[in-house]
Order: structure tokens, then sequence, then C-alpha cells
């Protein structure tokens, strides 16, 4: 039985999946895939980082010794040793965390849609840095955020601001380590006073830290939410200190908003996959990450550096950049006259190196003469060669 | 550094979380995990089902022979070749399903979800069968769904009913094999008049899937998706005939749908695991469900019929009670006077037998003397025993 010629249906989509725009990065990814491009545009970890052998074996026992568990539905806030893991991880500083205020959630962006859902109704305010990391914009976006950009300089955004602009805002998104897009970290000082003056103002901080672990030299600077665990909402990773593909990451908040969020996520997706968060507590349990993390550490410094040297000595000088002290993300400033956008079309004809324009990343007004540029899966050689030619095609602008 | 005597955040939730309310079925399911009570109240697939050694074969393939690619971050629509594999087996009765047509998502509560988010605005109509599934319901009110509940009988939802009640509609939600809660099962001929009726309305016909493969004796009812393939929405699920707890389901639908609910899932949680997805399709790749589900078939075939004579035997002719022919459920309908909300407490404290009422399952007017049983995960002498206990406390009401 099948219908006959049936017209096809005229699609009446929600307003706020019309307003849905595809993610401007995502797009120029898949350009910048061909095997003869030098790609700067990407936001993936270094494939050399994962640890395969090491997660097959907590694969294997896992599934051996607790395998239909492990295949079975799960609880919706997840699996509690792994939960007093993050907890106990986070308990620094004189602060104490407990596996009640942890929920886990399938990779951090979910996590921004579930905050999103629970705290955000068409045309609340939401305060963001300038430039601000695009997954959060685009969650924020579909439940109707209206962002408001808090003043940022080359330290991250600037707290004294806050106040003046903060009248009913829902909350404040900052990424303050080696924040994506700029590579840029809020300086100890600035964050006291983030946490203080929202505090004062009854606002929740977001404190987004998928790239905390991962400084070059320099101890961690202070979370924020060891600061205030009662006005700091917190969201970690596993995908930049172990591997992204396993979707797994977690917020941790106050209680009453976990218990909001962990209602959301069932409606959402029921829960994170139980094995994957049993694997990864395997993985973990022993002190695996303290080996291995410097490991990530060590790679991405010396690549950052052969591309901090390759900007040097191959960029014109009225270019500037962010000298990263972490992370995966170097920042830079064209000439004024420059649209990064319109460079990229001819970076990736002609000069065969792709990076993303920094345009999207600015929830309201945009510096279109900013350019984000990756290293960590690219090797020095191509570093330095691929900025070359990024470098002349600049200078031929000028 | 430490903010001194913080005041707690006063939390401004969303008007969409202040709305939401706890799962009934999660609440009663934590009560019923206690060990000496028979809960016949889960939705759980039998780990007996599980086959864990298979699992664990093909987690080791994969992260042997892909194991950095299968770790890394991957496309939002998902794996190809399992996407391909979809495509094919859903390919029946002279529909051509493609890949383009299939999205990957985090489990079918996860393609609810989406779903909602791209169709469905503040006060929608959306229709639904009396009684629908639970996870359906919540899913869609968290976007603000008004529901219309279609007339239902035995044999599920009355097609010539739906075009006086289905103007304005976004769309209408439909599971029309071995149905959550009730058991029950559309004919052919309601489902080719309620594709046809859609089709004239313009009207999107959500086909949810998860029990399609678990018939316990004949050949499964021709898919509606089969039926016209530009005007239904298939959701499947791995959940059931693997395991639940990896957590991978599908949509299949018109191109300009995917693409929209592709976009939304860019930002509620940017790709399924890649591994998961990997997993899966080299678990299944060379025919092993053809094995395997026959076994989930006849283990549920024999409990379902163990419950269905202990309900002959035991229980008060004046209850009645669906015939499944495949899936998890028994839907019974007690005595008017009888509401199954007040019982529940009774049964579990006096007779250790718990179940799910069926007042949460009704999108408008609930029908309070209806419940759901499962049998899936008790053994049949427990499900004998568990039975005789309920049915005495029931006739001790009348």
């Amino acid at each position: 039985m099948k219908l006959e010629n049936p017209a096809p249906l005229q699609w009446q989509f929600s307003q706020r999946a019309d307003a849905m725009k595809s993610s401007a990065i995502r797009e120029i990814l898949k350009v910048t895939m061909r095997p003869d491009i030098t790609s700067f545009a990407g936001g993936l970890p270094s494939p050399l980082t994962f640890p395969v052998e090491h997660m097959k074996t907590a694969f294997d026992r896992v599934l051996s010794q607790q395998g239909k568990m492990a295949l079975q539905y799960g609880p919706t806030d997840g699996y509690l040793p792994l939960r007093e893991w993050i907890a106990a991880s986070l308990s620094t500083n004189g602060a104490q965390i407990s596996a009640e205020q942890v929920l886990m959630v399938s990779g951090s962006q979910q996590g921004l849609d579930l905050l999103g859902k629970v705290l955000i109704d068409e045309g609340s305010k939401v305060l963001v840095e300038t430039p601000s990391y695009l997954g959060a914009l685009q969650a924020f976006a579909l439940y109707g955020a209206k962002f408001e950009s808090v003043p940022s300089d080359e330290f991250g955004l600037q707290p004294e601001t806050i106040e003046a602009i903060a009248g009913g805002a829902r909350m404040l998104y900052s990424l303050p380590n080696f924040q994506n897009p700029t590579g840029r970290t809020l300086p100890t000082e600035r964050r006291f006073k983030l946490v203080e003056t929202c505090a004062r103002l009854g606002l929740p901080l977001i404190e987004d830290d998928p790239y905390g672990a991962l400084s070059y030299q320099n101890a961690p600077l202070p979370k924020m939410l060891s600061m205030n665990p009662s006005g700091v909402i917190y969201m970690g990773s596993f995908s930049k200190v172990l591997t992204p593909g396993i979707r797994l990451g977690y917020v941790v908040a106050p209680r009453p908003l976990i218990l909001k969020m962990e209602q959301a996520k069932q409606a959402t997706d029921l829960h994170t996959a139980q094995l994957t968060q049993m694997v990864v507590y395997e993985a973990i349990k022993d002190g695996f990450l303290d080996q291995h993390v410097p490991t990530i550490r060590k790679l991405y410094g010396d690549q950052c550096q052969a591309m901090l040297d390759a900007l040097q000595q191959y960029f014109p000088a009225s270019c500037s950049w962010s000298k990263p002290e972490g992370g995966m993300f170097i920042w830079v400033t064209l000439p004024e006259h420059i649209d990064a956008g319109a460079l990229l079309n001819e970076a990736v004809e002609q000069e065969k190196v792709a990076f993303v324009p920094g345009a999207p990343f600015y929830a309201n007004v945009a510096q279109k003469n900013t350019l984000r540029l990756s290293f960590v899966t690219v090797p020095p050689e191509q570093i330095r060669a691929g900025v070359e030619r990024l470098g002349k095609l600049i200078a031929s602008k000028l």
C-alpha cells in the first residue's frame, strides 16, 4: 500500500527554527577538509593526543566486568563514581563541591543547551564577552536570548563595566581560560571582581572551562567556582583532555539549578550514555590524566610557539595577535580596512590556507578585521609555510 | 581568594522551566528499585538480551582499526555507513529512502526534543493518541505544545476523527507498533487511512517505532513511512534491539526537515558520539540483528504470555487488559471507581508489587482507572506471584 502522488508537505517551522542559521564555521570546515588546504580553521583537538590503547583497555574492562549495567539505561544525573571524582577534583582553594552539584551531559554543548532551556525566555538579556564562543551564542539564541556584549580587552572582560548593563540579565557567560576564539586569559583579580560583582547583582555567572587544563607553562589560575560555589555555574569537558568523540562533559552548579537542568535533560535525551561515563571513570580514576595531559600541553605549547614565531616573521607589522598561555587558538587583528571574511576566499583559493573569520564570534557589533587561527592539528613546518603564505596575502592588501 | 558570605542566588528560571514537572514514572521507579519489590513499573529492556560479548568485540575492532577517527569530533548528521544501512533497511514495500534523509540522534528521546525545537511554538497544536507516550508529551510540552487527544480505541487512533480537530496543528504524533503504554497495534487499514488523511491535510505525521522489531509471532505490519516517505517522519532506535545505554537512535524525514533538525542538533550537542555509531555499524553490518532479535522476541513473548495467563487467572472479571502482539507492555483497565494512582501506594507497601498508573499518559482528560504493566525484566514465576497479589488487592476494592 502506497500513497499515489502525494503533495510534498509545506513545512511550517517554529519561529526559532526559522531564525536558525547554519554555523559559519561548520560551512567553512567543509571546504577546508580538502587535502591540499593547510587549515588553521579547525577547532578539533589533535588526534595525536588521543589515548586510543588506554581507552580500548577501559572499554574492555568495563564491558567484561559490568557489561550489563553499562549497557542498560542509567540515571539522568549521571554515573555516581564519576560525579564524585569530578566533585573532588573541583574542591580546590577551600571550596567544597559535592557530587549532588554535578550533572553529566553529552558534551559541553549540551550543557549550554540545557542552560538556555532553563534560564532563557524569548528576549531575555544574556551578557557575553566581546567576542564570545560561537557555540554558546548559537545555543542561547535558539531560546530567544538578546545578547549584550561586555566591553573586553586583551585580558578578557572588564568587570567594572558590568553593573551599568546588567539590569534584568539572566546570566553572564564567560570563558576565562585560553578563550575560544581569542586565546586570552582572565587575570585572577578580574576573576574575583567578576565573581563579586555578579554575586552582588544576583546574576548567575557561567564559567565555561574546556581548555583550563591546557596551560603550557604556568599553574592554572584559580577557578571562579572556587571563589563562590553558590553563584558560579562551572562547565567542564573531557573533550580536550581525553577525546572529544565520546561526547562527555559536566555542569557544576547550585542544587536548585542542577535539579531544573536534570528535569530538562530527562525530556531532552533521558541520560548520557552510561557506558561512556563508566569507561571514562575507569580510564581516569587512577591518575591517568596527571601523566597524559602534560603531553598535550607540550605538543600544543610547541606548536603555538611555532605559530607565534612564524607570525612574528611573516605577518606585516600592522597586524597584531594574542599570545596565548594555553589552549588551542591565536586571535589576529588585521589593519582595519581588511575584511577577514573576504580574505578567506582568496586565502583558500590562491594560498591554500584556511582560518576562521572573527565576525561570527561577535554577538553584537562585529569587528570584521579579525580572525582565529588554530595550531593544534598542523605540524610545525606546515604552520610556518602556511603562515608565510597568509602573511604575503595580507601584505598585498596594504 | 574566596567571597565571604555571599547571598544565595534567587533563581529566575525560564517559563518553560517553571512549568516542568518531574516525570511521575521516574519518581515511581526510584521507589520500586527496592529489592523486595516485584516491579512491573519499569520501561527498561531485559539485560538478559544485551549482547555484551558481541559489543565488546565491536568496540575492540573499531578502536583497533579506526581508533583516532572514532574518538575525534564527527559530522552532525552522523556516521555515513550507518545512515546508509538504516536507509537500506527502511527501503521496503517499494519506498526508496536515502542516507540524506537520515539524522542520527542520541536516543529517540533526542529525536523528540529536536522535533519539538523545530516544529513547535508556544501554543502550537499537536495531535496525540489517547493515551500517548509520556516522554513525547514531556519533550513537546517543553516547547509550549497544546495537545489535542485523538479519539482512540483498542486498535489505536481513529483516523476518521482527525480532520475535525486537525485545524492549525503542527504535527500528529503516533506510535503504531505495540504502543507505549497500551501495547496496542494500529491495523494496516488504519495506517493507510491515517497517512492519506495527514497528507491531504498537509499535516506532518510522526511514526515513532522503538518496538516495531519486537513482534512475537507475526510479520511486522507495513510502516507508514513506506506508504508516504514525503509526509511521514519515522523515528527508530537501537535501544530495544541492541542495548539502550549507548543512546543511539535516528530520525528519517524529508530533506527540508532533516536540514533544520541538523542545524538544531549542532546547537544542542554538536553530534552523537562517533565511536558509538561506528561500533553499532560494526556490530550489525553482517546481519547480527537477524539472529539476535528473534531471541528477544522469544523471551518477551513468553513472559507476556505468562502475564496474560496470570491476569486471566487472578484478576477480577471486571478488569480488562490489552493482548499485545509484541513489545514490552500490557495496559489494564480497572473498574471505574478505582484510582490506579491511589492503588499504587497500597500495592507497593502491602503487596510489594509496583506498576505505573495510567493517568500521566493522557495529554488531556485522564482515565484514572488504568495502569501499565511491563513483563520484560521479571521472570515468569515472579510475574505469576506478583499478578496474584495485585489481583487480590484489586478484588478487595470491589
